[in-house]
């Protein structure tokens, strides 16, 4: 995917140099390096609004957990970036995929959305499952990510077969349900990124790489101020007094 | 630094929906994450093309341990990127977190860059080290991506006394050692983060946010034409040869 | 779990200068660290058993891993072991847990073992799934480890219920699919943890302790003589040819 | 290192099942997969020791990182033991590499034992840095590991010129500082495992292997009883205070 020889470095086709640096954005150089291509104007638009959207969530546990790594390891930010990604995993990147995968096989059954919505939701709720990309704990009157993606989208004109498989199920379900399940953020990418072509198997890849954004700012913060190594001592001390053996 | 309501997110005191999605680049919102403030024009079109310099670099070891490892992880890609990520270490990434520390050191003292960059080559001589972020063992005649990346940044006007400190290292190797020792993409991109104001601290975070994008963009070429299993089945047949116990 | 004072550090209630160190073996100290007790003398002989089998299978998938990512990161022997961890997933780990599930589900059940085995084997039959923990691409005709280790378990007298029901199992498959489908090293293993009365969720725990030994004991081997490097340039240079952009 | 035929299982050289399982212990498995022959009973004994010495130290910031990484990552327990890996650094494992170079160094120069560690003191001193392997800031008096550690080698009579130093080098820091800076665990590991003849490289293998198994003793705990998730959102919760954004 890439080249270097004496005078060039030659990256998915174009060189480096001359066409690529100074010339595209990181979000374009993201599209590149996933699909081999660079993005038209409207791909590019979704795809930075994709990336932004998962940066920045807070002390969450992945954050916390880079912060205490890096405590042991300071000598290399990115064993701490490294362990940080390893709790991205089921329970917080789990619904991108699995809506990814849902919207990809029910696009790919070629049936009517709406039909194909009311299988699936029918399908969850027989074995009384959440469907993936659907409900949020805090937004529960709509996911204000997921209406501004959306209006990209749309403003854009990248929504597609996904987009509009997600809105069927989301009418579907609280047709059934009988309340709103808002269509989250997890939802909203997984249609955005399989209407851009991407398959349902890097949807999850998007989030890492915002993620990893946020993981390196919160590891700034961290050595700027730390906090982990006071909070580290701090649980130490009342799990030892739990835990007096 | 990111905070959910039921009906918006702010991240780093801004409203994500209205003020940063559909608005803001990717490359901004790295910006945004490790700064706390948007980027101006000229800071954000440096940003880019550090981040797009360092995305892709053919079939590095680290992308290789990514590929094996997701042989035997495919249920969740983060780890894979995670296990990549770990063998950037001081043989990848060291240059460029030394550079940025040396050029620190070297401005922070306040003495004049000619002076400075005399003390810095003569201490490197002395201890018969590598000066970080000089000399490359493909591009001998200069870095391509070096040239490429002062000249973005001279055109902009962002490069100040980190920059003009690597460039009188440089300099000063050429005449000490009687051959160029060219300023490689490492001591280029220590010199510009520095220059906008970043910590030496964090120099190594740009390397690795655009490797994460490099790790995910060969995890989906292994998806989609998966090369990892009969290259491990190949070297495991070899090894059992060479080790016939 | 474990405090120090100013001259005693106690683990699990045990005082470790004077109780443990020189006491107790390592195999042991696993069980206390599992358990919160010393394991009886037949439970400490299954537990060797079981690490021993786990901790070599020769260049697998995690330990080439762990090793091109020692090549980039040498300063710190634990990223290289954690690297080889992640890729110890559901395709290397995945069957000794399913196994473990399995075997404890229907112990569970509290229905007689040959009744339980058709249940699950007709289960497993009827999504042509494969029921974990048995058969083996290369020991086709009977996993030597799994004999051994049930000897083992035979002899001093630890098997129980999970053991007779993995029995039932495989005796089940064999009749229904009309020939050995062989316990093998996963189903055994389960198994045996099972009926020493820790959760199916740690069976997968044992694995990862045996093989974090193999990954340093593979990582001591390319110490010694290095051979992830020339590899790696190997691979780089023939991915090169095929993707000459 | 290891290889499978269709009845039998070789590692290092011996038949699995027949020589291996049942006859050895774990501990001695370790030095198996490290040295390619099994150890005599002394070095057995010493290993065993060293490894039982490092495997819990309580709620340290290592073990809490692989409980968060376990609260977003359930589905595979070996990423929160690799995240767990990851900070296993220099902070933490940093001084039982450093003090196996030393003491390495120190005999290889072949000279008398306490001119040796006059040099080193003398060397630290100057450059007031810290003596790796001396001095603990609890144990005061003497880390009592060390005590005991001790007394196992000179039972088993495997101490030599390493032990020899690391006890010159505390005399002579005494002296020189007039105060006691005991040998610590790590020094007394360090040097234990240089006397069985392992390179200085792996020492700090020897504690990534033992503190894998106090990572996975603290997931089983989590598993049973889970207090990372509150832990992190009580943490979550102050963290929002501090910052309104």
């Amino acid at each position: 995917m890439g080249v270097a020889s004496r005078d060039s470095v030659r990256v998915r086709g174009f060189d480096l140099t001359s066409q690529l640096l100074g010339t595209i954005t990181f979000g374009e150089m993201v599209f590149l390096e996933l699909r081999g291509r660079l993005p038209r104007a409207e791909e590019s638009r979704v795809i930075d609004a994709v990336l932004v959207a998962f940066v920045e969530h807070g002390m969450m546990a992945t954050n916390l957990a880079a912060r205490l790594t890096y405590v042991g390891a300071p000598e290399g930010l990115q064993a701490a970036v490294a362990a940080g990604l390893c709790g991205a995993g089921d329970v917080f990147l789990g619904a991108i995929e699995a809506s990814a995968k849902m919207l990809h096989d029910g696009v790919a059954s070629g049936g009517d959305p709406r039909e194909v919505a009311r299988e699936i939701v029918d399908t969850y709720r027989a074995r009384k499952g959440r469907i993936p990309g659907l409900g949020h704990p805090v937004h529960s009157d709509g996911d204000p990510r997921t209406r501004r993606l959306f209006e990209i989208a749309d403003e854009v004109g990248s929504a597609r077969e996904h987009v509009a498989l997600v809105r069927a199920i989301e009418a579907e379900a609280a047709t059934q349900f009988g309340r709103l399940l808002p269509i989250n953020a997890d939802g909203a990418c997984a249609a955005l990124v399989c209407d851009l072509g991407f398959s349902w198997q890097i949807a999850r890849g998007f989030a890492v790489i915002a993620r990893c954004v946020g993981l390196v700012g919160h590891l700034y913060e961290e050595i700027q101020s730390p906090t982990a190594r006071p909070l580290w001592r701090h649980i130490e001390e009342l799990y030892r007094y739990k835990d007096p053996t």
